[in-house]
């Protein structure tokens, strides 16, 4: 769906030795080998709308480096993935796994709820990643449409975290929503991150909003899941439920209305070249991502999954 | 708003001399004296739907201390609160200031954008903390409905910040945002939390989303505020505008369904006594706390506000 | 051998429930109640040499407590202690033990090696916490001596850590000795913390100060232990051995030259009232718990004792 | 002195822009070129005295990358010695400079106090980077003493820094010698660290070791420096004086025990190939750079040097 030419090919500079982790820092390197700079010399004092390029500018006193929002470009996501990939095998030994897909592009949400089997089924099928073909085929229109206007579309995503053992979190001040909600705010574009029933929590009594408890199978668990597998903090061996919204990427070709910050005046922008319509497909391995580095940070802490494996020696 | 009758006397034990801080770790204790630990007993094995009980249960090995919740119980926001009155003082000497109010209880909402003056006026002149004492009479009802039926109800906070200047945040991993959220979902019952337009973003266009830039008095402003202050985890000089979604309060007089954990058998639970319908209202110095909190962290580190300020000696 | 009548009342008001810790922190306080101000009043421009009255007014622009130095004081090792006990309770539960005893008061060193028995049977049975009574009663003669001269004399202490299983550790940058040196300068009055053969390491030839491997019931140990316990900032399974020097006490009743920082002139500081003439003694249970705290830290964080003891229910 | 061949090329690939730090991490890649890992696989099962073989197999569970003691490797130095570059560069925007030279070499001590002016003129002009040439010279010959017959020597190094301000540390648990501590003890091979008078303030008097006060060209100073420039955790505008004491090498040519630990029982290893015999000068520029790391960390985070420099734009 990007039509940017970056390969992403991945250099492992540390902590890898005979194909296992040594415990030593695993450095991965992602160079960033599409830098042609010269259309950003242009942009350099006028920040594009909705963009870091003014609030960076303020930070860094003007030494930021403004070539496609530096650091605050979205490609940063390109490392989350990376760690994320050790982050998974980790939580693997132990059977947690994370997902995400798109249920909601602009107008065109996914209205029912969708098993694991379909999401581990369709996501990567179709190029928005959600769960439901026909209603991939409706976002992808409106994405399309969105695009042919010069425009971008925001959109949510759905993560999810299944086989949490309850009990995993630090709370005060390391709560587990807590955490994650932290470490999903640090990928460029989120506005909005809700657990479980969520912001729809508001409008709800207590009645139909708490978990009832039932025991299944021996187990302990809830017959409904509107606290999204986490209370007071801790996980409850229910399925972890996150929803996040993204906001439309802020490139788009419509003239905005920007400010010259070398003379001080107003002034108008008109973006070039091709730019992402939407990024919420691209954000689906990015918050599996996130969250299996936050679980599989709590899993270490809490000891859920020994610091040490197993030695073959 | 709330029927228990808790004192909330603070003591300061350190880190004051003369009416100053010192630079010494302030602590305050805020003594529970309400500790009639008796019903609770009975509660012990059969944890409370929608309460932490089993997940802290789980956790700490049934040591936990399972009266009222324990570390759990929304009267740690007494500390949160506490500690936030010293970050405002701090913020107040460079014209910080936090706000909060209530936008949402159950089915009410507050459907206009109320000002800033609206809010420091009638916020604390109503019950529910709600900036429209019309609409504040609609939220009363509606808790006093929910209360009458042995129920609860959720709702929905608005947390702003004024006067934050350009440039705070720490990206990646100490963004504005992203220590935000953290914060906030460390108050018990947080269940969302969103920026500017937030989940509303995911429905709109870019064109539409982003906040354009001209210049005001000299200044660089923008002209909406869909990014609600925030940029790429920095503050970009407009309010900081938050939403937070709570969830209706889990003690509720309708019997539930649950778990006795000792014979791990289905059973049924009735709460007794009188319980708070409606934390929103209560929610309020909360939020604005947990916003300065980690506003005056970030002011602090960033050098916006001196470690030391200006000797008297 | 401390002149001041402080009693040390510990109230435990967070954290323990039924004579077990909850997981929540613990919070201990020890009140102060030897507060009569007056004496310090007069000495509030002038800062006494060796103690932290200069650097705390610079600090904490003269805001700072200076009664009695504060935080500054040794008093705050009352608090190390306190949490020493947590710390060593739980390294109890896998037989880790840490010991400190008196080796150097002044002129008079302890000059052989002693045995762990020793330690544990005579430390606590003289004042100045020697493991050899004899060399006890010339320190305790070399304390008098400078006492009766209005002086005070420093000394140094070993501190121990037994039965540590080899592998403890997190380098780089939490290495194992890095931590324990680093809680050890934050005892007041600590000047040098060295590892095993430490200083003398620099005069002697590698073939000497390295610790050759055998096998002793199956078994790998080192037959020398000059590494002190510690290899690459990771316990290697023998016993940990730290040697700590404390400076000489700064009060002391001889007359001392100094600055009146009000009137910036020099004058001369005459110190009334008795004070302890030697902190050494009272160091030895403050470097066991400061050792023991670190370790306890590590273990957590290494899972060398689980998050959570088996639970009794 | 090293006979190894390692040419420390460092390559920048992220953080600068335009010639100057951007704000983002500046990462820099130092390449270990000399990767011939045959020897090291005999010596596999076979740990090292001295080394951190045996705790790092443990540690990690016999995956650790032991080719040349891996990350435990005095190579990490390269790493230290290169962030510490920008560290004294921000350290010399307010003229703080951070120095080291060698005092002791096995038995060779230099016994006199040098100026600053010899350090800065002497350290680099002889290999041992020694502040006293004749000294110098009786070192490098202490080292090729114990080179010839296959062994090595420890020393000493002092660190000096120069016009730090009075005031920086932050007491309770990031004293500035605590901080310092707590670095150096990360470099490997060192066993003691000592501030001023160090373990010699053992056996002093309270009247000698304190520094008194006095006022020299309207600046608060000390008659003695004792302290090593840091009172109560705090730099008190004098020199910071830091001794630190480093190990003979463990690699030596001389046969040595160990334990063959794939067959668990004892055996004789012989190191072949050549060997540094004394670390010491060589980590002149390491303790140069972990002082002035630590105090560039203290500096921005006290707001000695502000977060971001004045803007040329």
């Amino acid at each position: 769906m990007t039509p940017r030419g970056e390969k992403d090919e991945a250099e492992v500079v540390s902590g890898i030795f005979k194909g296992k982790t040594t415990g030593a820092p695993v450095t991965i390197l992602i160079y960033n080998r599409d830098v042609d700079s010269t259309p950003y010399e242009e942009l350099k004092d006028k920040p594009r709308p909705g963009h870091a390029d003014y609030t960076a500018r303020v930070r860094y006193g003007g030494y930021n480096d403004y070539r496609g929002g530096g650091r605050f470009s979205g490609r940063i996501t390109a490392a989350y993935t990376a760690a994320g990939a050790v982050a998974k095998k980790l939580l693997g030994t132990i059977d947690v796994e994370t997902l995400a897909h798109t249920v909601q592009v602009g107008s065109v949400t996914l209205d029912r709820e969708v098993t694991v089997d379909e999401i581990r089924r369709n996501v990567y099928a179709n190029p928005v990643r959600c769960a439901d073909p026909d209603v991939a085929e409706l976002m992808m229109r409106e994405i399309e449409k969105a695009a042919g206007e010069g425009d971008s579309v925001g959109g949510v995503l759905e993560g999810l975290a299944l086989n949490v053992p309850p009990g995993w979190g630090f709370p005060i001040f390391d709560s587990l929503d807590a955490d994650l909600a932290r470490m999903l705010f640090n990928i460029p574009g989120v506005k909005g991150v809700e657990f479980g029933s969520g912001f729809r929590a508001a409008s709800m009594r207590g009645s139909e909003n708490n978990d009832q408890y039932a025991i299944v199978n021996g187990k302990v668990v809830t017959t409904t899941n509107n606290s999204g597998g986490i209370l007071g903090g801790l996980s409850n061996g229910m399925p972890i439920k996150i929803r996040v919204a993204f906001k439309p990427p802020s490139s788009i070709r419509i003239p905005q209305r920007t400010v010259d910050l070398a003379e001080m005046k107003e002034t108008v922008l008109e973006l070039k070249g091709r730019h992402d319509p939407c990024i919420v497909p691209r954000a689906v391995p990015v918050v599996e991502s996130c969250i299996a580095l936050v679980l599989a940070d709590h899993a270490l802490r809490i000891g859920a999954i020994p610091q040490v494996l197993k030695s073959e020696h």
